[in-house]
């Protein structure tokens, strides 16, 4: 195998196939990359046997070939270059060598035998959608995912498509995040839990441009995401994901409308008082068109008034403050609001057309 | 007590007050500041019992007094305070009020008993010299010093002053770190060992401008430094320092003069290939104007030629990669001048008039 090509697109490549590589294994060809020259291309391939990766770059192939070579090796060696023009090639005994100005590489790579290539689907739906858009639904959702194994499920997000919709929600069984999308058209239901580690990944390397694309597909098993030169393909994980519809109501006793960032700089403070071995809660009094947030320490204590706009009952509820902040961190809005039902009842932050929804459990005070 | 603030000082003079707080310790003292209203000034005392810090800032002073409170939390408070303008209060119980906005933060202080203020202390000489030369001089040599806590004098810094000339040295056994000042007029002997502790938190705090100025001053047992409305006292390590005269000298066999980003770019890539288990040398082959350098790990290797300008014999000599780079990252000339006797001997870098001097043992080949 022989092929020239740039520093700048052989290192955007590895950036994306290190995403799928096995760290502590021992299984050494999962820590390798497949790389393949081919045509005008060089394709790099990586699969923690959950995610797989496969992504090319353009080079000026002048023998075609394949070979397995360590990925940390290569990310160490191609990051360090002097220049921008790389030549690399491998002989018969897979030994690779890498050429850039004056540097000169050698590693022992390892010939392509039972390597875990991505595997043949048949997907059976697909739509588009804008890879921030994506991005942004990660983002806003992945927070509220379980890290506990026990309950598989639960470490995963729902991916659901219903007619022009896409839902994506996670639970922690304390609190839930939902995020939704208006479709272009409409779809087959689809209903699948993707595993938050994919999602994770995935949206490193997601554009963070409107108007680039992620092409996503679904079979029982497996989901697929191809964008630009890349195309990933995850497990999904097995089991059904809580009725969240259930869990949603209409009916609150209790609403109110606080400036965003005000009501973040306060909970902020209070979550200073909060520690691993003392876990009181924010305690907030709803009373006309001010909320009072109280909290209290062995040995400190905190309090504050904020401006409300409030409709129906006064109220008095506890919550874990950090939960309120990992919701404020990722809406953008200049006003939230908030509802409620009565103190031992889940608090709605959710907009009006509800393109977001959270839900987090009170505290008993 | 009673005092109105900015935000902004305090948060400077708790940032610089933090760097003498113990943060694991069975003494609840150490653990907090000593807070003091006095005239139109409030104070911040910390001390780890080897490192003293006091610094002040400006305040409106309503009730002079005197309490302690628990560093950390002073450090959330305030720094997470919604307004500038911050009042501070503490009662006959030593509980603490922190106004500020809205926010009312309420902490129980204790009674400023048994603290251990910072040293009265003669000191003997005293040099001025600016902050950013200091603060230089330190991140230029303290990479060197040994992190064993065996031989305790190589833990810290020689302080030696001689005549007009201030230098520095730290050494590890495999390489000294050597960097002189020339001062403005002649002064005493002196020659004290600094923690290297210490030095590595005055350095944090030092300013980066060139005229801000540092007055440090010792005694048998102490250096003090004193820079803003800051004044740091220290504990001097005991013992007596290597002979450093002893291990300098210059019937060299060997100059090489190169460029050092080029050298550094080189040195670089060798490095990729040192591991924990596996600590081969760069080997480094001068002959005439080039230099090549090559490292071979249990399956890779590199080797890189880079044009040196030569005085003197060729030579072949074996070096960690990792000491090189510790000297180079803190050299800013654009050219760096290698000195050698033979293979088993020191390799030198230093500049024509001496300021820094870097001295790496060889491994064998």
């Amino acid at each position: 195998m022989k092929f020239v090509c740039k520093k700048n697109d052989f290192t955007n490549s590895i950036n994306i196939a290190m995403k799928a590589i096995l760290t502590k294994t021992t299984m050494t060809t999962l820590e390798c990359f497949l790389i393949e020259a081919k045509d005008q291309y060089v394709s790099l391939t990586s699969n923690d046997m959950q995610l797989g990766i496969e992504t090319k770059f353009p080079a000026e192939v002048e023998d075609e070939g394949i070979i397995l070579m360590n990925a940390k090796v290569l990310y160490d060696f191609i990051g360090h270059l002097p220049e921008e023009k790389v030549e690399f090639e491998s002989d018969e005994n897979n030994t690779v060598l890498i050429f850039s100005g004056n540097a000169r590489f050698e590693h022992q790579g390892l010939a392509d035998e039972e390597y875990p290539r991505l595997p043949k689907v048949d997907f059976e739906s697909t739509i588009n959608i804008s890879q921030f858009t994506l991005k942004e639904m990660i983002r806003q959702t992945i927070f509220s995912i379980s890290t506990k194994e026990n309950n598989k499920v639960l470490t995963g997000e729902l991916f659901e498509i219903r007619d022009n919709e896409l839902r994506i929600a996670s639970l922690d069984l304390i609190r839930v995040s939902i995020r939704t999308l208006k479709l272009e058209e409409n779809y087959d239901k689809v209903k699948v839990i993707i595993p938050g580690k994919t999602l994770m990944e995935i949206s490193k390397v997601l554009s963070s441009n409107i108007e680039d694309m992620v092409e996503i597909s679904f079979s029982k098993n497996h989901v697929k995401f191809v964008f630009g030169d890349t195309i990933m393909i995850s497990r999904l994980i097995e089991g059904n994901f809580f009725n969240i519809d259930q869990m949603l109501k209409n009916n609150y006793e209790t609403k109110i409308v606080t400036n965003r960032n005000a009501f973040y700089g306060c909970i902020d403070r209070a979550a200073l008082l909060i520690k691993e071995t003392d876990k009181n809660p924010v305690v907030m009094t709803i009373q006309d068109d001010e909320m009072k947030l109280e909290i209290k320490s062995s040995n400190s204590s905190m309090n504050e008034d904020i401006p409300v706009q409030k409709e129906g009952k006064d109220l008095r509820i506890g919550l874990n403050p950090k939960y309120i902040i990992d919701v404020l961190r990722v809406i953008d809005d200049e006003d939230i609001n908030l509802y409620f039902f009565n103190s031992n009842s889940p608090c709605f932050i959710k907009n009006e057309e509800e393109s977001y929804i959270y839900l987090i459990l009170p505290i008993n005070i």
